[in-house]
């Protein structure tokens, strides 16, 4: 209420940027400087998150009785407003997460997140996401609609695109109609404010319900469990490590709450001999490149490299190791991450994998680990095959080296659920045969398959699945990431029988509501209407 | 092994009939006689379990290799085995369910069950099911693959149309390339084994993996988790009551299992007054037929109806009396459903429900309970939401009487996530006020609205949601009826990026796989090559 600059940074509920009913308080760091920030954030008691349900409840009531264009008109807005408030968001972003301002934060998470929303805006608007069937031969049509309430917890490693109240989550549960409460990255509340503002002016300049988008900060674990499974929320999407996650995912199960959980992942790469044979320098390239962008902390890292032993692997790991010791090693992006990460380091070491490079600090304040390369022979992956997909998040890779395709084979098929699998091949046909068989067992293990190409790009397609078997996610159907289909996750399956034609809703009336939206009729999927 | 009737029913693992590993064995009851039936079951041991599943590793593997075609061949071949065996099965089926022979179980039932497995079969060689999406601008593409073995837990009430190995659930998850562990209902276990004998013959004849279909009778609960719950298993179809169900969810939730659950509904149905006085008649006439019919042993039975006080309502309730005083009690499936429903009744009365008719036992050796009819005022309602929503499945309905609008939306707003919600108003306009307020609350709380209709029909649309919020169901986007949708329930979302065109799967290559597939290219729906 003060316009004064509070000591403590205020929740936004309920439109209202107010004092939270604060527990204790928190401070970022600067990774680049491991210094802590000035700005105070605070930990929000469980009256914080009572009020947020309780707004975001009326607030889903609302938005209910709003045209899709409206909301369509919001995601727009606010898509602007980001646009605007730019050289702060990425000034912010970079003192929280060491992230580069440019390219990464300016030119490729921000132009990606405001295409996000744009293009949920797109679909919210023409209804394809809402899969409209309809059966006139009994009288029944369906469509999904809104859920309800959408808690959202974003992760450290991408401020921007998977932020709390602007990433893929967040414009997937609005654009299906639902208000968000955000919880903030612990590790870039100030970036997570500045989102919120900009999301509280599209509110009032659109005329949204205040609650559209409520934001909290940090909350105690217990206080987390129960906004998951509080009767007021429909739903969470979570994206973050698997021990916060799985607490999580047992209080929503334990209440039928769906959860939408993206855990972790080692993200294997299988390189066959003939494809090291014939480009192996293209490949050490591509991998090098792949494994230390960002300085590793992508979801989709590629974390573990699976070989067949001879020669051609021998080299391929030598020429990585030369690459990781002459290139400076990236920041990351909090002290958590550079203790985490080392602490995983050694765990694989302790289990018996070797240290190729790395391994250690690096001599600087900031936070950073040396660049760090790992092998361990088939037979003691598979001797401990759980131990040995311990994910190491950041630049830090280890390469699986088999005896033969059997045990490679045998490896991929003791791998846990990922998001994604690799398989580089020669580029003739000679591979085919090997091919196969690691398909075979690596697909039904993998969200998305990759040929020749690394994992880390994640591209907002249609035909895109971030996504995969648990305990990549918590269910092997649902993306991430991808409109239309990321928003089925926030939508409810509606059946309409013998529902009055003037009582449909519009997705689902004879005409079509757009003129172009597509719709299942009778089993033909059309854009027109119904005949 | 023997030639001889075993004293034992034998489980069917792997192909063969074979001696269970016995724990202990049951056999079932003849409800119209409550006499226990001469033919005996065996609980297994979890050997039992460990061997089905095994086998079903195998079978998921070996069923990826085939084309859709041969499981669609399958599929069919099954259906007209069950037609060929309908005799027995009927006959099977009115021993164990005392559920009608004509027209129920021969008429109704087994025709929709045959009908649901070649439109299954359809679905599965088309692909329409698989939601394939290409993206040619990113080379990214994607569709739904199978998710692996499959356990199925069918219900008491519908020995075929829902029945482990040959109903909803069963077809789905086979249509969708997986292979099926049935665990009978125990209440009918010699229809299960007869339709397990049919299946067989199809997978023979076919050429079929040996454990495309599997089945055990029984279980301990311990081992019914452990077997939801076991890396083995992909995924779980569950039919049944809301505590066992709940037990299994924890357990298949707990190992990141996919599990969906169909689990209890009181239904509700919502008549204005202007409906009643426009055609109170007619509405008693569609009200009983559907409350009765079955004997009420529906999942979208009609167990509360939902009226605003005064002399319609009055009328209503005593039209309501006189037809169930009239019409003779039908026979329960089972002594536990007969006592299950005589508890919840009581339970009902105790909360302080008002008993119009019924509440005990008819003159008869049959497990049977008179209709029963009990009232309950808004006021008492709203004190105690939770609990006059106890699900009394069978032969009895609560009518919960509103002082008025306001009261009977603020009732609606405290009920629990159902499979259906219905509304009857005037054919006029003068409800359509009313009808918003009404459907405002009601349609959140419910898989499937209906005007004017009752809810007791469930019929295989495309269009058709038998599902619902929690804790009618476990999750609020998936159907359990329904071709093709729900066989998403059973498959997995892979994307394939970069992948070279020749080991694309057949559904996302260029050429249309069947000439007539539904996909997603570009964003346009097609039933044609990629161009």
């Amino acid at each position: 209420m003060s316009t004064a600059a509070p000591a403590v940074a205020q929740v936004l509920i309920n439109g209202t940027w107010k004092d939270a009913d604060t527990q204790s308080t928190f401070q970022a760091t600067d990774p680049n400087q491991n210094q802590t920030l000035d700005a105070t954030f605070p930990v929000s008691s469980w009256s914080d998150c009572d009020a947020a349900l309780d707004a975001a409840a009326d607030a889903a009531r609302k938005i209910r009785r709003l045209p899709a264009a409206k909301i369509a008109e919001f995601l727009r807005a606010y898509a602007d407003e980001i646009e605007s408030a730019k050289d702060d968001l990425v000034n912010a972003a970079f003192a929280e997460t060491g992230l580069a301002k440019s390219p990464r934060l300016a030119d490729v998470e921000l132009p990606r997140t405001t295409n996000q929303l744009r293009l949920a805006a797109d679909a919210c608007e023409s209804g394809d996401w809402a899969m409209a069937t309809i059966d006139t031969a009994t009288g029944i049509r369906s469509c999904f609609e809104p859920i309800g309430p959408v808690a959202v917890f974003g992760p450290n490693n991408f401020p921007f695109a998977f932020g709390s109240v602007s990433g893929g989550d967040f414009a997937a549960a609005i654009a299906a109609g639902n208000p968000v409460i955000g919880k903030a990255n612990s590790s870039h509340p100030e970036t997570t404010r500045l989102f919120a503002v900009a999301a509280l002016k599209a509110i009032q300049q659109t005329g949204m319900p205040a609650a559209t988008v409520q934001l909290i900060y940090r909350t105690s674990h217990a206080d987390g469990e129960r906004l998951v499974a509080d009767p007021r929320l429909a739903a969470t999407g979570y994206t973050g490590s698997r021990s916060a996650g799985l607490k999580l995912k047992a209080a929503a199960d334990a209440a039928g709450k769906p959860i939408y959980l993206e855990l972790s992942s080692v993200n294997p790469v299988v390189i066959t001999p003939n494809a090291l044979a014939e480009r192996g320098d293209a490949i050490v390239d591509e991998f090098v490149t792949s494994v230390l962008m960002g300085t590793g902390q992508f979801c989709t890292n590629p974390g573990m490299v699976m070989l067949v032993r001879g020669e051609s692997s021998d080299q391929f790991i030598d020429a990585v190791r030369q690459k990781f010791e002459s290139t400076a090693a990236g920041t990351l992006l909090s002290p958590a991450v550079a203790k985490s990460l080392s602490s995983s380091v050694q765990t694989l070491v302790d289990y018996g994998a070797k240290l190729i490079t790395g391994g250690g600090d690096v001599e600087s304040d900031r936070c950073a680990m040396a660049n760090t390369l790992m092998t361990v022979d088939g037979k003691s992956f598979l001797g401990n095959p759980d131990g040995f997909q311990t994910e190491a998040f950041g630049n830090a890779s280890l390469m699986v080296v088999c005896d033969d395709l059997e045990q490679l084979c045998q490896a991929i098929s003791h791998l846990e659920g990922n998001l994604t699998g690799c398989v580089y091949s020669a580029t003739g046909s000679s591979d085919e045969d090997v091919y196969r068989k690691v398909e075979f067992e690596l697909k039904p293990k993998v969200g998305r398959l990759l040929n020749d190409k690394m994992p880390t790009g994640v591209a907002v397609s249609p035909a895109m699945n971030h996504g995969g078997p648990y305990p990549s996610t918590g269910h092997p159907g649902f993306t991430a990431v991808g409109i239309p289909a990321s928003m089925i996750r926030f939508g409810k399956l509606t059946s309409f029988d013998n529902i009055r034609a003037e009582r449909l809703p519009a997705l689902l009336a004879n005409a079509n509501p757009t003129g172009k939206t597509w719709r299942r009729i009778d089993g033909t999927w059309s854009a027109g209407d119904v005949s």
